[in-house]
């Protein structure tokens, strides 16, 4: 059930945004019991100016590579589990794709399981 | 007060997200209780790649026409009221522009009725 | 912590997603507390067809030049600090960049505060 909204830049390498989307599903699936196969992601690319960031924030300083993740999800993961997910996105991106740890922006917007219908015009959760 | 957030595929006619948009505006209008003329979207055409999806979840098997719906709204809708409404766009999306039943992805996101300003600097809901 | 999603029309100037976003920005400061720096936007410009609109609502009357903000932020605002935000933006985006104050649309999505990475794969704020 999440949904994930990805947005970078344009410079960045054109698939990007998917290989992005592939390591937040691995670690959905490792961190915060996300289903097999409920991968519902959109990327979008973005001009430079598009995408605004402070030169840093809370000691933090970001670059052109900043990635936004916004993760609409359902209600209940626990503050160990976010920050399980949290972790393991940001060591990962680094890790494989090579994005700054700095980089990586993420959202949790959480929702209750009555408010999605994954096709079929049925309301599968609830 | 919904804002719907509709993102397809840049293969698909450009005029089929305004085309959605009106179903869904209809379907809100008559499955969930919506006012008139209350019709605020925001139409995003992607790349192939962009709109990632599983190729099945939960049994339903996605195509490249998959349209992913999310649309902002006030706290209150019952159950009842949401699965007509997911029930209604499925049906219409299908019957009337032809897109997969199972292609038709929906999430809903609750704010409360002060969150909404339509203009004029006003917070005209509270 | 907010995130701000701007999304104008593509005959805007190639300028105005930032512009509109600075002065989001000094609203958030001055009217609903938001900390120096945090400052995270993402500005998306669309064809003519793809910001979809009524002629009215609510009295308020809509031209081509709307501009949708959709702000992620934490939980908390009163309605009174929220009422302020409103008017200040409508009011800066109208005195300073000649926007129509009717085509300034706002809407809220109030979130956790561990729902929060703001990067290093940190939760910064619980």
């Amino acid at each position: 059930m999440p949904l994930v909204r990805i947005d970078l830049s344009n410079d960045s390498p054109e698939t990007l945004g998917t290989a992005i989307g592939e390591l937040i599903y691995q670690a959905m699936r490792d961190t915060i019991n996300v289903p097999a196969d409920d991968k519902f992601q959109i990327v979008t690319r973005h001009a430079a100016g598009e995408l605004v960031r402070p030169a840093s924030y809370l000691g933090i300083e970001y670059s052109a590579g900043l990635v936004m993740i916004q993760v609409t999800l359902n209600h209940g993961r626990s503050i160990d589990l976010k920050k399980a997910f949290y972790r393991r996105v940001a060591d990962d991106l680094h890790g494989q794709l090579g994005i700054r740890r700095e980089d990586v922006f993420i959202n949790l917007v959480e929702v209750a399981k009555e408010n999605w219908s994954f096709g079929n015009g049925e309301m599968q959760y609830a």
